[in-house]
């Protein structure tokens, strides 16, 4: 089954405490179909500027991502310029550039409109209403957002709530847009508002996914050198509904293990610049990571009398 | 087997935004107590002053804490006051006031000198180094430390490492300690300097255990209702060494089950001021908790072609 997203395509120009990286393949939109190719074949929406290397996206084409929804338009990419410190722990924006991302308005192609697998990634919570009102009844449709749309779109995020079956956004976010310091009592909120599943990501320090039945918690992975943390959050989300897709299911065994392919794909992501580590592994490397996360959390149960 | 510890026996006021509590029982030996007497006889050694209401340490003697090693000195017990803001993440210290605890130097009592497992609390690198040479080979030694002595006593806390097979200590303290960044490599600095295994604590965010060949991650059990994070982390290490000394091993799954059982010991410490919750709950509540955190990171792995 294939996998639908709705995102930035953009141009990262990133320092670390490791090296520079100037006008290189990023946005949300990106991150997440370099990783969900991985598992299913994807389909990206979202606009360029008339000066984005295309040609530069043909390993995504090679990978399955279908691109014949990338609307290249008159004027510049969206551009953002960050720093990593030291910590790596948040980036410092230093400039950002939307260019023809300001007047963006997703037009899904007809040969998309019945993906079973929608991801609506971080964009103004009212081009994300607007695609749902052009899609035919997926099997799953998530949502990811930001501290700014929480400030200034809150009606509309709180409307799109009601008409998404998932959320990921990270703890800060959760906290703001429920007001609640308790990620429990947040992720409680959330669901009240309309979605079945949260995923509260806390980036080094792993993720949670809420339902009203169960909670599962997936660590990062502890990556010995971390190089740029840039996409990590999009990766997760592209590893999380790439395997969905490719499964098809969205029992709670599979969106747990789902959880897991997105941890692991978030921890690929921080390894190089860009989506370059992303496009390097193959199955194998996956498969390794992926019993590399068992063992961290693996033990037996062994109750006291 | 028994564990033995050596840690401070204290007398806390704490303010959380919850309620306040005054002069309660408090001190890292005390919630180590507490915690490790769910699982084996405890030896506590420790000095109170003339001031101590020494018969609430009833119901710890009762639960099988031997107070043979608690001395009474004249003078003030060592009290401390501090508060927990909204977000409950780290206490504000008010006021902190040695008391007898200033001139403490542990005396191992003839009957505790064969412990198996020894905890040396977070007290002077020079008094944990003094008590190691007051025990008979133990199987295990695990010390504690804090930002304090890892500024003022580094060359002691160093020959302290030497010496000990593990060490738990927080994300903040490990990265004061080595001057790495990366807990992954703060923890291999660690251990070239003695422990085998080092506990990197993450309050909220969990706790990692690596050792030269594994890793291991438990998270903290996500309750809804943290009441007072006080103790957390020694409550932690009472379930850890507690489980070690019931088990008698120290192979790699046992210790593994250690690091979940110290996680809930933790969990239960935070839901009521002091050792109120350590007391009062038994083996259905641990048990109930331990399958909990099986739940929370089960997954079943299903890997791609």
């Amino acid at each position: 089954m294939s996998v639908l997203v709705v995102g930035s395509v953009a141009l990262d120009s990133v320092e670390t405490p490791f090296g520079k990286a100037e006008d290189v393949l990023g946005g949300s939109g990106t991150f997440f179909s370099a990783s969900a190719s991985h598992f299913a074949p994807v389909q990206l929406v979202g606009v360029v500027g008339s000066d984005y290397p295309v040609e530069k996206l043909a390993p995504l084409k090679q990978r399955g991502v279908d691109l014949s929804g990338l609307e290249q338009a008159d004027g510049e990419s969206f551009r953002w310029r960050g720093r990593y410190r030291h910590d790596l722990n948040s980036a410092e924006t230093l400039e950002t550039r939307l260019g023809v991302f300001s007047h963006f308005r997703p037009k899904i192609p007809e040969q998309f409109r019945a993906a079973p697998f929608v991801f609506l990634a971080n964009i103004d919570p009212r081009l994300q209403l607007d695609v749902l009102n052009q899609v035919e009844k997926p099997t799953l449709v998530a949502c990811d957002t930001m501290n700014f749309w929480i400030e200034s779109r809150r009606s509309d995020l709180l409307a799109l709530l009601e008409r998404v079956d998932l959320i990921t956004l990270n703890d800060g976010e959760a906290r703001q847009l429920t007001e609640e310091t308790n990620l429990v009592k947040a992720a409680r909120w959330i669901m009240t508002r309309g979605p079945r599943h949260v995923i509260i990501k806390k980036g080094e320090h792993g993720a949670f996914m809420f339902t009203d039945r169960s909670v599962f918690f997936a660590p990062a992975y502890p990556l010995e050198n971390v190089f740029d943390p840039t996409g990590a959050g999009d990766s997760f989300a592209g590893g999380f509904m790439g395997y969905l897709a490719r499964t098809g299911r969205i029992d709670d065994d599979t969106m747990r293990r789902a959880v897991v392919y997105g941890s692991a794909m978030g921890s690929f992501a921080v390894e190089r610049f860009s989506i370059e580590r992303l496009l390097e592994i193959g199955t194998a490397e996956i498969r390794d990571r992926l019993t590399s996360f068992r063992r961290l959390v693996a033990f037996e149960e062994d109750l006291p009398d």
